[in-house]
């Protein structure tokens, strides 16, 4: 038995307040991890506010958690106390379902995210299954590897999954949290990279971050201009969308991906999708291994992302800054329980 | 010049009458094929009742036609005069865009649908371009050969497209002209077939044309009872639907597809997408090598539509007896110009 401290939302509408909870023994599979840096995710307040529905509170947030490896299960593998590892939106998965058995652990109907039914990462520790705890290379920043471990491998996996090649001609709507890592991975990987964003005081940012142009995504000239052009359309915004104009960017065989929860449906023309083979889809976070593969090409192109730090102390105040829309472009907290 | 009898639509809500038009020189690169078999595919009443936008009138339909080659342009290549082709939904493309020149002809901006500004297959004679003449294997029934040109490669192209596995569960939706040449073609291709129809008398049918089982598409307990299961589930119907549960019967990476030019638009849940990974899509006809590919299959398996044959004189008893619903499965009409 051991107490953490932590941060966590009593309830639905309620600031954060100082916590405690009995984490009880480690399970055979699972690491304890001394936290050191937690992004704040969109997810997290979505789960706050009992967006998704109705949240299991007290909820302790916090899934983009980077630390150390404090205590290990008998049955752990592949890591070592001390070691510096994060922990994304999963904590554990069966591992021995079709999925899991398939790599495809983020399909785990057993899954366990981190922070619903679980103690997140805006706490002194955190534990996961051996396996849902990550070894960050030492290219990486650790403070900012958290954001990585969530936003990262979400936008990261489907260029994976959906086999966006470099040739490709990739847009990327909402430039955000994970929309500004969207742009550096996607230009990384090679293709040429449209941003469409509704604030026309990040154009510039985006190019910075690595698009080769950037438009206007609530002006229908603009969205014009670049009909049937591409391959794959990464959406990482969850408010309604012109859908129909972004839908009509796409070439033949292209592609709309969400990785946003919008929550409206998405009122889709069946006729768009049949003149020219287009689809539209989404995903989750990524697989264990997706999420190995990602840090692996974040360390080798020098990926990280534009982080604001606040000390966990100051979690409401960074909570309110995120909601504010003033975040650039991510937050992570730094655990100061001292 | 030539003048060429055929039976045409006047115009909307208006029955076919006996038309004669004057077909001029043949192009260089064209055939002309005189008609022996025309398929009636729903497009051609699409087309005929202006549903797509107002039609060209006077519409000479047809456009699953089967007949011999009775001349060909200075440019025409791999045919010969007398030898048995069949013509689609496609009658030319640029063949010089990026799309013609890949091999995905079915994308190209300049395509000629064979019944849209352009005289279709309810006729004594049609025109192509050489390339979308295919040659029809001896091995198929020349009637029942007109409804793989464009219905059975509507439904074959995906299966290609989007790499459907023979150990993949797939579905059908709608058990009419194109989804029974999909139950055929998807049981051929090796996989578990799951049938889809609003109609509980066609249930014992689609068994017989090789569904593994067959499921109300409109009891949502028994749309409950294949959830979560199917990798691919091929939309064949232009009603509206319940396309959330039709949704949720998609495992984790699957993909329901629409060949059916549904005309009102489709709700899509992004979370359904989110989670699981899935894929909403849509395809047009396929490309000419598609067809040739099709056609190989079909031979080799033995596949041909089921067929009603009216005589081309009684066009209109033939499109009434579809406009009925009374089509098992699909009307063939056999020249008679005399």
């Amino acid at each position: 038995m051991s107490t953490v401290r932590a941060w966590a939302s009593p309830g639905k509408d309620q600031a954060l307040v100082a916590h405690q909870y009995e984490a009880g023994p480690l399970g055979a599979d699972e690491a304890e991890i001394t936290v050191e840096h937690c992004g704040i995710c969109h997810s997290d307040l979505s789960v706050i506010d009992s967006e998704w529905g109705p949240a299991p509170y007290p909820v302790v947030p916090g899934h983009e958690v980077v630390g150390r490896v404090s205590a290990l299960g008998a049955n752990a593998h592949g890591l070592q106390i001390g070691q510096r590892v994060g922990v994304g939106w999963l904590a554990g998965s069966c591992m021995h379902c079709l999925q899991c058995l398939g790599g495809e652990q983020q399909f785990c109907r057993q899954q366990q995210p981190t922070i619903i039914g679980h103690h997140g990462g805006f706490a002194e520790k955190v534990r996961s299954h051996w396996a849902w705890a990550l070894p960050i290379p030492d290219a990486i920043d650790a403070a900012a590897a958290g954001p990585l471990l969530c936003g990262g491998v979400t936008v990261f996996s489907p260029l994976l999954s959906f086999g966006v090649k470099p040739t490709h001609r990739v847009g990327v709507v909402g430039i955000g949290g994970l929309g500004h890592m969207a742009l550096k991975f996607c230009r990384a990987w090679g293709c040429e990279v449209t941003a469409f964003t509704s604030s026309d005081s990040k154009k510039d940012e985006a190019l910075a971050l690595g698009a080769h142009r950037a438009l206007s995504s609530r002006d229908k000239a603009q969205l014009k201009s670049a009909a049937g052009q591409l391959d794959f359309l990464l959406v990482t915004v969850n408010a309604d969308m012109d859908w129909g104009s972004l839908l009509s960017t796409l070439a033949p065989n292209g592609r709309m991906h969400f990785v946003g929860m919008v929550m409206n449906p998405v009122g889709v023309s069946v006729g768009r999708l049949i003149n020219g083979q287009r689809s539209v889809s989404g995903s989750p976070t990524g697989s264990r291994n997706d999420i190995a593969t990602m840090l692996d090409f974040a360390a080798r192109h020098g990926i990280a992302p534009q982080i604001e730090r606040f000390p966990m102390s100051r979690v409401n105040d960074a909570i309110a800054h995120l909601r504010e829309g003033k975040a650039r472009y991510r937050v992570v907290l730094d655990a100061d329980f001292a």
